[in-house]
């Protein structure tokens, strides 16, 4: 299946736009889970058990594995195991290298990891990109405005008239022919997430930047779907994952996740009756 | 020992600008090392015992590793420990996430893979960086201009009046307070080095693209160095691993250093000789 299409069907079927950030970090979990491997496979099977009906994705975010050596590697690919085929799986490494090393960086999130989408950095143009679309029936995320503080030092700086950023999503909506790329923009910059969403036709933005990082919920559903037209993730990480600290974590997980989900699904039903009384 | 001090040490000890890059490619290895995770670690070790007093640097490509999986990063690692202690070993992933995850991936790379070196890019800005700059004794280098047909999409557009890549060149300038950061850039595009040397202080350059993607030699050594006033660093891949695909691989491959040694050094004596006639 186009992979566009499995983020809109998974969509439609758990009516939920969010994605769970898998960011395990020993400093903020449950202190009987925070060490052994087996207590982050526990806690993350907690999580994805709580939540698989509720959500569209998961989002690994290798920097936490990759700290753990090989044993954080065969845990991932464990943790993938146990994610329902019909959800997407983001592998968020954020990689961009040569075309002959992304090629290999794409089978290793593709076909070693069995990933469906992966973050790529695009600073090294185009034949950084160009290995990951040679997986039929997988995508690719792309950078292009990102939530951090660290956005200004230079996705924001003009180019002629515009901004990099701007570039970048122009660029990536040229090369996507095959309905498998990707933006991600970041919640904390609202008013651009209008201007990207204009130029990014069809494709699916992820939307990191909500909750522990003081991205607006709305703004970030509205502006990243143009009132629910095109496609958009909303990643959520800490904010879930770390909803309690006590042994009802994956408890916590599921009622903030639906509290996630209901502000999101009354946002379309408020935009449906507006569409259907104008 | 500061980062840039060890580089220029192990430079001057063995004679040699040049890094030996891992990138070990199952298509590419002499057949009876090309599949067993064994036979990796037999040609990995014997390249490094071939070139080990030749060399300053091993930069072990992560892509190659982690395309296979949990094991493909043990042997990483222990490659890694064969590695004698005063050689650099510059881990090649072009990582760069977010202040939070960023912290993760530079205690993956320096604490539990050893490396003495990353290399970063930039495009996240300062605080996909700065928990790099947290680890005393350890470096990054920040990539600039790349040496692949991608670097045009977008390193080589022009912000005002400059391009990017020389506001990266300057903004990593000015970030390097403690003397550990370095900038990568690829012998593909000699003009540009000489400018980007001109603002980078005495930053290492770390230089890609010599041999396999065509890069010339020469001016990659003079033009980065400014005629061995700084540092630099000449990365070597393919075209030593894979110098012989016999199994005379290491002799052929130190026959192969040995020469690019030996360029690299009349060029130095060349310049020694100018200076003292001057």
């Amino acid at each position: 299946m186009n992979p566009v299409n499995a983020i809109k069907e998974v969509q439609g079927k758990n009516k939920s736009m969010l994605c769970v950030g898998l960011d395990l970090d020993q400093k903020r979990l449950p202190s009987e889970y925070a060490t052994a491997i087996k207590g982050w496979y526990d806690f993350a099977t907690a999580i994805i058990d709580a939540t698989k009906d509720i959500v569209c994705a998961y989002k690994p975010n290798l920097a936490f594995f990759e700290e753990r050596g090989p044993e954080g590697i065969s845990l991932l690919e464990k943790i993938i195991q146990k994610i329902p085929d019909d959800i997407v799986v983001i592998a968020d490494g954020k990689r961009g290298d040569i075309g002959n090393t992304a090629a290999h960086y794409a089978k290793a999130m593709f076909e070693r990891m069995n990933a469906d989408w992966v973050t790529i950095n695009p600073y090294m143009g185009y034949d950084s990109i160009r290995p990951f679309l040679d997986h039929k029936g997988k995508g690719a995320f792309i950078l292009c405005l990102t939530s951090n503080p660290g956005s200004r030092d230079f996705q924001l700086m003009h180019v002629v008239n515009k901004p990099i950023y701007m570039y970048v999503a122009e660029k990536v909506a040229y090369w996507n022919k095959e309905d498998n790329l990707g933006l991600v923009v970041g919640a904390t910059h609202p008013e651009q997430l209008a201007d990207i969403r204009r130029v990014a036709g069809d494709m699916p933005i992820l939307i990191p930047g909500v909750g522990a990082q003081g991205g607006d919920l709305e703004k970030a559903v509205t502006y990243g779907t143009d009132n629910f037209k095109h496609p958009a993730i909303i990643n959520v990480s800490r904010s879930v994952l770390y909803a309690s600290s006590g042994s009802d974590f994956a408890d916590a997980a599921r009622a903030e996740v639906q509290k996630l989900n209901s502000i999101i699904n009354s946002l379309r039903e408020k935009d449906n009756k507006e569409n259907q009384t104008e």
